[in-house]
């Protein structure tokens, strides 16, 4: 059977996902609507298989990571979806079953968190499957929360629970020196800390709590403790975080009381997709009640203070942690 | 000596490139400027070495290659650069001379074309470089061309000339059985079709005659007969195109006495980033007045019908011309 054209593949796939502005994906260019009072804030992200997912991965599952790791960028920012652009690589044996997963995955997200597919390009790889998405999101005019931008006295809060996404992918690769904790988990929390790798959760229910209330706010995808660090560096602030106050889920609990070692891990590993934030103090307890408004638990962590010294870690008898590798390395 | 990380990467080779939107590129996502009375439009391309370029092609070209592909559409939508987002995928082994390369030549791009960089993201890849680059720019609101939009009796014009690329990959790949044309090229016709394949010119200042004349226009990537045949198809026009009217340059003319079947390669080859617009008969005069005062020349090249057969490209005996390979595949 004859493989399907670009053009045929992005009419069966993908145009049935794009939003009026793509004029049916027919046009190599789209339009962005102009959203009156507001900034349009753009950001972008490439995922590659083999670094960013597995190649086995279920092909919706991969999609849906792919603009979920966009989206997380944007409720950071404080920004509502507006649309995405797709850019795709497809390995010469690509299969008509993968891509309709992904387009379905993909599809089901767009339409989730109403962020419709704007345009793209689709190209063959020499090599693995390469993901490059970039999403549009709008914030009231001049009121983008940005990464610098934390003050003295600031409490740092954080959203979700930390390290399940990098305890997922542990159980994912199940190297055999991880086989005791791994054992040691419940069903569920096996489920629970899988799902957080394989699919992030973008906290875009936090959005208006942040533009109202955040001083700054960063997503954690390198690690906790590398992104704590790089948004308080930012604007030459320090501080001290009890590792207890950093919250777990009952599987990471369980990982951990296993095998106490894999604090670093929780720590350093990345991929959570959890929002760092800074709140001033006469705003923690509006900020708080908002969040919980939303059902996102957020939880404060440190306040920060100025000084050039990076953050200091430290475990239940305060004695301070130091990392082998602080966190995710790209390059 | 240590590999920089990525923060350290992007602040010695991408942040003196980007513009007051990106924050110095250390957040990790920009605002775009709203321009009053405009609409955005946003288009992107991905290029991965072995497919789209030579792994050791300058890393200078490499890069603004990458960028002018998509000013090429945007040119071609009437719209003026505003700023682009980098994602730029590196194999393990590169090198800092090649990313120091890589990052002078996008930033004499980007000053040329007036054309910051906004932002981006740096990943390690597995295989071999992959460059996703998005750009955006504005055109006057609801004014921008489309691809579909050509009605009967209008004027097709393309620019610049064919073909000229597609040889200059040929060059490139220096086949034996092609030694006999590349022979008969003299020393400048080499270098003009050798650069014509590594560094596309897009048409930017075309825009304003597209903008106030075209009623449909888009950018030949995928060869001349294919990007012709898709532009006439989405408004069920067709048309005769006589190729002795495709204009030539002087070093495709060469190659085609010496070997005239490369008529399928000059058409069909891609990779020309030459613009093909569709312009009402009343509004021709002042098109090519308008295009010849830019000094990018414009030839006429056929007239639009309505009609739902393919168009059809004869030779100077009047006799249609079938392709193998009627245009550049991508997946």
């Amino acid at each position: 059977m004859a493989r399907p054209s670009e053009d045929e593949l992005i009419a069966a796939y993908f145009a049935p996902l794009a939003g009026p502005e793509a004029f049916g994906l027919r046009d190599d260019a789209a339009l962005l609507a102009e959203k009156p009072g507001h900034d349009i804030v753009v950001t972008t992200d490439m995922l590659l298989a083999g670094v960013h997912f597995f190649s086995n991965d279920p092909p919706g599952a991969i999609a849906r990571k792919s603009l979920r790791v966009n989206l997380s960028d944007l409720a950071t920012k404080g920004a509502e979806p507006l649309g995405f652009l797709l850019s795709l690589a497809l390995p010469g044996d690509w299969s008509e079953p993968w891509l309709a997963g992904f387009s379905q995955g993909l599809g089901e997200d767009a339409a989730a968190y109403e962020c419709p597919l704007l345009g793209g390009d689709t190209v063959k790889s020499l090599g693995a499957t390469a993901i490059s998405i970039t999403a549009f999101g709008a914030v009231p005019a001049d009121s983008m929360v940005m990464r610098g931008g934390v003050k003295p006295g600031d409490h740092i809060y954080v959203s979700g629970t930390i390290g399940d996404a990098s305890l997922g992918l542990k159980l994912r690769r199940k190297a055999a020196y991880d086989a005791a904790w791994i054992g040691s988990l419940s069903a569920q929390e096996t489920a629970h800390l899988a799902g957080r790798y394989l699919l992030p959760q973008p906290r875009l229910s936090l959005r208006n709590a942040l533009l109202v209330h955040a001083h700054a706010a960063i997503d954690i995808s390198d690690g906790f403790a590398g992104d704590f660090s790089k948004m308080l560096r930012l604007t030459g602030m320090t501080a001290e975080v009890l590792i207890t106050d950093v919250p777990l889920s009952p599987g990471a609990r369980t990982a951990l009381h296993a095998l106490p070692s894999l604090i670093e891990t929780i720590l350093t590993g990345g991929d959570d997709y959890e929002i760092l934030c800074a709140v001033p103090e006469a705003r923690c307890a509006s900020f708080e009640a908002e969040a919980a408004a939303t059902g996102v638990l957020v939880t404060p962590v440190a306040i920060a203070a100025a000084g050039e010294e990076p953050p200091v870690f430290k475990d239940k008898d305060g004695k301070p942690l130091t990392f082998a590798r602080p966190s995710f390395r790209h390059v």
